[in-house]
C-alpha cells in the first residue's frame, strides 16, 4: 500500500479526549506506543451536560462520543478504527503480530471489550439505566464480558494478551480493568487479566496514557 | 504474509448461527460475498432459555453469543473480527478499499454499527431491559446511531457505504436496518441508508443471509 503514503503528512494529530473515558484511553496508549506525537483538545464529558453533544463537537464526531483523532488531513472517530489506521499508516512498533490466527486473536479480544463491555457500562447508557441500579448494571457486564476475555487469555496470553509482544489487545484491556475497578467488580475470578495489569501498570507508554496524567485530570487525582 | 499459507485448510467451515441474529448475519453475506461454502450449524437464541448458553455451546463461543466460525483447525468469536479474518486469509472479491482513509471509514461505519448499536438492542440487554420498556429503548439507541451512520455516508458513500464497492460496512449496516425496522424506528431521516438497503436486498449474496432464508427460520416468515 506504498501508494497511500502521499496522504500522510506531518502536522501533528489532535486528539479529542476526556481524561477517563476508556476509548480515549485506548488510542492514547497506542498514540504512545508508536511514539507519535499529538495535542490533547480535551472534551469535558460532564460539564454543561457534555460537551460532546455542543454543535461544533458533533461535526468533529457525530456520534457525539470521545475519541476523535484529527490526523493526515482526516477526522477519524471511533477507537477501534483509529487505531487500525494507526497500525496501517505508522507500522513502527507493530501493535498486531504477523500470523492471520493471533491478529484474530487480538480482534477477538478487542471487540468483545469494545463492543460486549464498554458500550453497557459507558456514561450515557449508566444515564439511562439510572442511579440507584447503575452500579449493579455496570458489574453485571463487566463480570460476564471479563468471564470470556478471561478464558479467551487462557490459549493466546504470553506475557500479554496475546504472546509476549504488546498487541491492541492490551490498548484495550488495561482501560477496561480500571473501569472495572471503579464499579467494583470483584477481579479475582481472573487472575490472567490481573497479571497482565499488574505487568503493564508501569510502563511508560500505559502510564503517560492513565487518566490521572491528562491535562484535564481533576487535580484531586492527579498522580 | 504468505508464509501464513499453510494455516488455511481445506475443510468446509462451519458457521454457528441464529436466523435472526444480526451478528450472525453479517458473517453470512461476507461468506456469501466471497463465495466461501460452508455449512450452518444453528444455535437457538430462543429454544430452553437460549443454546448458547449451555455447557457445550460456551466451550465454542465463551461470550454465550452467535456467531461463530470453525475455519482452518480454529474458533473465531466476534462478527467484526470472523471478517476481517476472511478478509484477510480469503482475499478474493476483498470487502475493503485498498486507501488507507477508507479502510478507516469501512471501519468506522462497522464499529459505530457494531459496538455503538447493536449491543445495546440485542436481546440479552433488551432482557434486562424489561418487556415494558424495551421497544422504546431500542428505538432510542438505534435512531442515535443511525444519525451518525447517515452523516458519514454523507461524505463516504458512492453506490454503496464507502465508494462503489460493497465493503463489511454494507456487510453490517443491512442487518441493522432490518433490526431497525422490527422496532418500528422511523427511518424517513436517513435516506442514504434507505437508498444502500434498496440497492442491496436483491443481491443474491444478501438475499442467501436473510434471516428468512435460513435453515433455522421458522416456516411463517421463510419465504
Amino acid at each position: 500500500m506504498s501508494s497511500n503514503e502521499e496522504l500522510l503528512d506531518n502536522t501533528q494529530p489532535i486528539l479529542y479526549s476526556y481524561w477517563r473515558s476508556s476509548c480515549s484511553w485506548r488510542v492514547r496508549i497506542c498514540l504512545n506506543l508508536k511514539e507519535i506525537p499529538y495535542d490533547i483538545k480535551p472534551i469535558s464529558l460532564i460539564k454543561s451536560g457534555g460537551e460532546q453533544h455542543c454543535n461544533e463537537y458533533r461535526e468533529v464526531n457525530p456520534m457525539e462520543q470521545v475519541p476523535a483523532l484529527q490526523i493526515d488531513g482526516h477526522t477519524l472517530v471511533e477507537s477501534l478504527a483509529i487505531m487500525q489506521y494507526l497500525e496501517e499508516t505508522r507500522p513502527q512498533r507493530p501493535l498486531m503480530p504477523q500470523d492471520f490466527h493471533k491478529r484474530a486473536k487480538v480482534r477477538e479480544l478487542c471487540e468483545i471489550i469494545a463492543s460486549g463491555i464498554q458500550p453497557l457500562q459507558n456514561l450515557i447508557v449508566l444515564i439511562h439505566v439510572g442511579e440507584e441500579k447503575k452500579k449493579e448494571w455496570a458489574q453485571h457486564w463487566i463480570t460476564r464480558g471479563f468471564r470470556a476475555v478471561e478464558k479467551l487469555l487462557s490459549t493466546s496470553a504470553g506475557k500479554y494478551c496475546v504472546g509476549d509482544e504488546i498487541t491492541l489487545a492490551d490498548c484495550c484491556l488495561i482501560p477496561q480493568v480500571f473501569n472495572a475497578r471503579r464499579f467494583h467488580v470483584d477481579l479475582r475470578p481472573f487472575p490472567i487479566i490481573l497479571r497482565i495489569d499488574r505487568e503493564l501498570e508501569s510502563h511508560p507508554a500505559f502510564r503517560a496514557a492513565h487518566p490521572s496524567s491528562q491535562p484535564d485530570s481533576p487535580p484531586e487525582i492527579t498522580k
